[in-house]
């Protein structure tokens, strides 16, 4: 097999997902995956991690020899391997290797355990999948459309977290566990999002009353994005119902009882021989 | 009476739900499975457990050979005895009295309250009561057609679960109550979803500041499921309205009220006869 | 003025809400209740009550002399004493007064508080209020609709909280603080709803991961009763939208686009034509 | 440049921002803002004011005397000062500098901190950014065509926190923590928001079992605002779709983005000149 036909082969395996031998590569890869993350979590566990110490390290560099060869391939047979280098993907691909082969050369570093979680974003490339890919295509569409009403409301969020932060902080003070305005404000964001852990409670009845406020504000609050993404939603649905394409300028979003194209006038398809992609 | 005579008629009544005596037995059942479900609730609370120790074994016995006689009925009357055991009730059924029975034999064995739970379920077959069925499809489908985003949800939340619980580990550390990634990915479970026990809370400002952007983005992922969901039951609402044809005039969007075409004025066919794709 | 002119007169003002005077009644009516709460309240609190007794207590005499008035005034101008006295409203304004009287003949009955706390019901009367009939009749008749999703809703909660609650009694033990079932259901109540007091928390590593699925679960069921909510609410208010009555047989529920009459198959009025109240 | 011409220019500057300078005011003001703000909020945190103190005291003296020159210029420059010395925005910028001044004349009055948080309202100025304005207004119009379900909604929410409250304090007593009625509302208004602190718990069995109801209550009812404002926001944005009339066949029901009518295939007035009535 000729080397240019081998790398074609190898592209296809790798990063396509619509041959056999491809897709048993993206299960392979999500057992590797989920593998690996597991040998990461039980490292942290004292109980494990000490009687297990050597057979979790050998496995760890098991994984990361395995990564290795996977991201040298990737490398190898892309079309345009730095294009793929410099993607998000690629990036995620190098940082899921790194910390183990710094972790080697520098023992000491041990903060790079954070990074090696990196790997854990491996997980996005196999959600790539076809016929996932639909679906969440309306999700993003959906937020994406909702965006600036979604920003509306989080910077509502964080004016009333810092009044109502503050505010506290002026009634309780540091005698009553509220030492500063950034715990203050942690304790708004505790209480308006209704986690309520109950490290921090107000002690006056003045407190109280605005506890109580914040909780039936927070509580009602979060009626608001509901709202945004389910109208969105609905309206994103709607669009898709109808992918009805004009025959004149192959423009989209028609709605059903639709007979004029909306964007050139053109006559459209008559709505019982309208393709509609699902 | 001759045994298939009998036999039908024991059918009727026990998998039946349209006859007087059907639904007199479905009433007799749902009082016994509450009954022996208070009898094991009970047995668990020392203060009544001691006094009454032998009077709840004796009824736990007598609910035992209830369900025991139920189970050989449904057997014997049932057209098809082994489809009836291999299916979902009827493993149900038998797991609701095999753990007397075990433990009858097997005294120690006290693991098998877990099983004699399952009576539980036996809830369930009363619910296919002919009035709710239509309702609980629509939710049911609702569910079904949102399956694929309701799985991008949860591994979305599961993503974000592992990588903020990784997160808050390296922060926080065993110092501060976060002992292994396992204790801190329940950690960010329970942040997310806005429970807050309060059995570990971040003691660092780092990791106030990351636990604040846990609740506020779980707070408002929740729009997320919701939206999904309402979405999905809008539009299983407009599709069943819209399956009624006019014979006159063969326009649908009727409502399930109308005798008329609203279009034409002809008369639709009776409610009970119309045909409405499941 | 005759007898019967002032009995009207009382009625119209007492019952009635559109006259200047019956308004003004009304308003006196919040007042006092609201009063009358703060007094019930206030005495419950040591710090004022100890210093305030007897004020609080002729305050309380005075309320309870006042909602005695009325309710013989309301007995004395109703059309039908006797309907009246068996109605909810003449339930709860006897309710009212009924507990001074009782604690005044028999001083030491402390439960009548409870009974007392009834008064708190009269405040429905005044939400009769008629500009805001309208909008709580289409938030009642949503969930009267839905009762049915609602009622299958709270049946899987119920069974779900079951099953969890007596899982983590055989996980936990009462050597973690799950003594009973009963106290495990608690738990699991409060894990689902995603309240997380905190009080009983899972200490086994099994415990955790069950408590992980519950908060999980609990998460995201609680879009089910908020999709089916707005579903009924966007179908009520899209029939309310179109409230055109058929000029044959005056009834009301038409589609927008509807022509004839879905109900006796008359000609609808134009669309431009048809009176929408609001 | 004539005085009245350096007026506009400011004016043009200070409160207009289609122009390059009035944005670049805007980003200026917004950073001012939040770095006041940032200054306020390391005041209060004991381990950074210590050291910092006179930097930050001159930090908060040179923010105060550039809100001051703000306020003075947009006095200058406002065609009608009075109206805008009156108006919401000219009280919060005057609110945002008189706490320094006060506490410079009067240095003993800690509690003029309160105030100076009002500060933090100026941030709403900045979202009047013109290209934020229609979202924000179809959320707006969507909370005040609500006003009244959302009214009903806490009105609803009071007198079942009132009557849970009262309960709990009947049934647990202070013995148990819940020493008063308003402290027992406070459990309630924590309980069915779902917040759950655990500061204060119920002990009893009937307790828990109140408890119990008034979370599954709260977790429920939750479904209701949320229901309101999607149905809302729904009828908006399809009200906002239905605006635009067709100048040739009169329908209307179109997109924001269409160009053509639907049905008749005429060309629509163009987006910015469409009347649609707000």
């Amino acid at each position: 097999m000729p080397r240019h036909a081998l790398k074609h082969y190898l592209y296809i395996i790798i990063f396509g997902t619509h041959t056999k031998a491809g897709r048993a590569f993206d299960i392979a890869l999500i057992v590797a995956i989920f593998s690996s993350l597991a040998v990461l979590v039980l490292e942290s566990v004292p109980s494990i991690a000490s009687p297990w110490k050597m057979e979790l390290r050998y496995l760890e560099y098991a994984f990361t020899a395995l990564f290795s060869i996977e991201y040298l391939l990737r490398l190898y047979c892309s079309p345009k391997p730095s294009a793929y280098a410099k993607s998000f993907y690629g990036v995620v691909d190098l940082l899921a290797i790194l910390p183990t082969y710094l972790a080697f050369f520098f023992p000491g570093a041990s903060f790079m355990g954070v990074i090696r979680l990196l790997r854990v974003m491996r997980i996005f490339r196999v959600l790539k999948l076809v016929r996932y890919l639909q679906d969440s295509n309306i999700l993003l569409r959906s937020l994406l459309m909702a965006r600036r009403k979604i920003l509306i409301f989080f910077s509502t969020v964080g004016i009333l977290v810092t009044i109502f932060g503050s505010l506290i902080f002026v009634i309780e003070g540091p005698a009553n566990g509220f030492t500063s305005i950034p715990k203050s404000i942690y304790w708004a964001i505790v209480t308006i999002t209704t986690v309520g852990y109950g490290d921090i409670v107000p002690q006056t009845h003045l407190g109280k009353a605005l506890a109580s406020l914040t909780m039936l504000l927070g509580y009602s609050i979060l009626a608001v994005p509901t709202g945004i993404i389910t109208a969105e939603l609905n309206k994103e649905m709607n669009a898709h119902k109808t992918l009805v394409k004009c025959p004149n300028c192959s423009r989209a979003g028609h709605d059903s009882d639709a007979i004029h194209c909306k964007h050139c006038g053109g006559e459209l398809a008559e709505p019982d021989k309208r393709i509609v992609k699902q």
